[in-house]
C-alpha cells in the first residue's frame, strides 16, 4: 500500500476504529517524516519493506520516535530489526508468506502476524491462497504462541471476507486494495476508478514493474497488479525488458505521474471484482465491521 | 478426483448426508460400469472432464441411464452436453474457474455451479483464489439467476471452510482432497500417507504429468498436484519433456502401480496442509457438518 497508504488515510481507517497503517514502504526520509506529520496524533502504525529498509536502518529509528501503535515488517527476514522494534516497546507486526515464516516472526517476538494469502495485491509470494494459509498458521500458531494474534490478509474487502477469515481461525484481518479505492487514497483517481470497473481475474503475479523500475527483490517475491498494457506487452519477456529498462523505467514513471494505467502499475489484488466505490476510507471501516457482525450474528 | 473417487467412496459421502461423486473423470465404459454397480442404489451423482467425455458421448448416456442424483461437467464449455443431461431431469452441475464461465453455466441451465479456486487440486486455472471467487460469483449469480446454488471448491477440507465458504456467500461446497485421504479412496496408500504428512505450501500448478501422460488439455488449464521428484526435474522444462514423452509415460504408469509417488502423481490441493489423518469418508462428512454448525452458532 506503499505510496497509497499516507498519514490522512491511516488516521481516517484508526479514527474509524481499526488501525491504519502509513506505508513506508521502500523507505525514504522525507516521505516518511511528511506522512508522520499528516497524521497528526492518531494512533496509527507504520509499515515497510523489510529488505529495503535494511539499506537505511535510520528510517526505522525515526519510525520508532513517533511511538507508533504497531511497526509492520513484510517481505524477508525480519530478524535483524525485531529486537529494535520490540525494545522499544512497541508491537511488532510480521507479515508472512510460508510456515517457515510464521516461526521466523514468533522467534522474532512478534505481537501479530499478517498470514498472506497470495490472491493479495502488490508483492507476495505464489504460494498459498488465504482460504487455506490462514487455518494452517492458525493450527500452527496455536501450537506454538497461543497468545500470537493472526491475521488474514489477501482476497479481503468486505464484511463477508472477515467473517470468513474469523472462522477459518485469524483474529482479525488486514486490508490494503480496499482502501486503494478510498478517497484518502494517495493515488491517482485514474486507478481507483480502474478498481471499481475491475473484475477480480484481471490481476496478475509478475516481476516486470521490479525489473523497469530497478528494484531489487528477493528471490520468490513477485507482485500482485492489474493486467494492463504493459503486462501485456513485457509478462513473460523479462530478458528483453532487462535490455530496455532505463528506457521503460521512464515511461512507467512518467505515465505514474500522469495518471496513465495502461503503462503504470496498479498495485493491487484479486480483491478488485468486490469493490463497487470509491468512499472515505471510514466508511469502509464501518460497513465492513457491521456486515461482518450481521452474518455472524445470522447463524444461530 | 479421478479415478480416487470410486462408487464406494461416492456411496460412503451420499450415505452420510452428502452428495457423494463417481470421478467419471477422462471417461472408459468398463471403469464407470464398474464404480455405479459398487455404489449400489445410494443415492451419487457422477462427474465428468468434460472435453475428454466429449470425445465419446456414450458415455454420458451411459451415466445418465444409471439414473445419477447430479451430473456434474467440469472444464471446457458444458454447452454441447448440457441439454442432454437436463432433458434427462438431471440436475446439472458445472464447475467454474471465471465469471464468463458462470455465464455460460447458467446460460446452459446449470442448477448447482461449482466457483473452483486455484487452490483446488487437479486441473483448474491459475486465476483466481477462492476468497475472492466465491463471493465475486455470489454476487455475480444473485444478479443474474438467484435461484441457482452455488458451491465453493478450492482449499477446503474441515468445518471451518464449510463455514467460511457459507459466510462468503456459497450454499455448500464441493471437497475432493480431504476425500483422497478416506478409506474409501481408490488410491495407493502410500499417496494418503504423504497427503497427512504433507504442508499446504507443498503443491504446484503445472503440465507434467499432462505432457508425460499425453493428456491434450484445453489452453489456461493447469494441474495442481504434490511437489515430488518428476515434478522437479521436469517443470518449467516442458519442451524437453516432450522429446522424451514416451519414456517418462511409461515410468510415471510403472510408479503409479507400485505407489512410488516420487514420480506418479499425487493430484491433491493446498488444503493438504489442513488433513492428519485417513478416517473412513462418512467420519469426514459428520465433522465437517459438526465443525461448521459449532462455529457458526459459537458467535451470537
Amino acid at each position: 500500500m506503499d505510496p497509497a497508504s499516507g498519514g490522512l488515510l491511516a488516521a481516517a481507517v484508526s479514527n474509524a476504529g481499526a488501525l491504519g497503517l502509513i506505508g513506508g514502504g521502500y523507505g525514504d526520509h522525507p516521505t516518511l517524516q511528511k506522512e508522520f506529520d499528516l497524521a497528526g496524533d492518531a494512533a496509527i502504525g507504520c509499515g515497510f519493506i523489510t529488505w529495503s529498509m535494511g539499506r537505511d536502518i535510520s528510517l526505522l529509528d525515526k519510525a520508532l520516535e513517533r511511538r507508533p501503535r504497531a511497526l509492520m515488517l513484510s517481505f524477508s527476514d525480519p530478524e535483524p530489526y525485531a529486537r529494535k522494534v520490540t525494545d522499544a516497546g512497541v508491537p511488532l507486526i510480521c507479515q508472512v508468506q510460508t510456515l517457515d515464516h510464521v516461526q521466523r516472526a514468533l522467534d522474532c517476538g512478534a505481537s501479530v502476524i499478517v498470514a498472506q494469502g497470495t490472491e493479495a495485491g502488490g508483492h507476495g509470494f505464489d504460494r498459498q491462497t488465504t482460504m487455506t494459509f490462514t487455518p494452517e498458521a492458525a493450527d500452527y500458531i496455536a501450537g506454538k504462541s497461543p497468545d500470537t494474534l493472526l491475521l488474514s490478509a489477501g482476497g479481503i474487502a468486505d464484511g463477508r471476507g472477515l467473517a470468513a477469515a474469523l472462522l477459518l481461525g485469524a483474529d482479525g484481518v488486514l486490508m490494503g486494495t480496499r482502501f486503494w479505492a478510498t478517497q484518502e487514497a494517495l493515488i491517482h483517481r485514474n486507478a481507483k476508478d480502474l478498481v471499481v470497473q475491475a473484475k477480480g481475474g484481471q490481476t496478475v503475479r509478475t516481476s516486470v514493474f521490479d525489473i523497469a523500475r530497478g528494484r531489487e527483490w528477493p528471490r520468490e517475491y513477485t507482485g500482485r497488479l492489474m493486467v494492463n498494457n504493459f503486462i501485456r506487452k513485457w509478462h513473460g519477456k523479462e530478458d528483453a525488458l532487462k535490455a530496455v529498462r532505463s528506457e521503460e523505467k521512464v515511461r512507467v514513471e512518467s505515465a505514474y505521474e500522469s495518471g496513465d494505467y495502461d503503462c503504470a502499475n496498479v498495485t493491487v489484488g484479486q480483491a478488485i471484482g468486490l469493490i463497487a466505490d470509491i468512499p472515505p476510507a471510514a466508511l469502509v471501516v464501518q460497513r465492513v465491521a457491521e456486515q461482518a457482525e450481521h452474518l455472524l450474528r445470522s447463524y444461530r
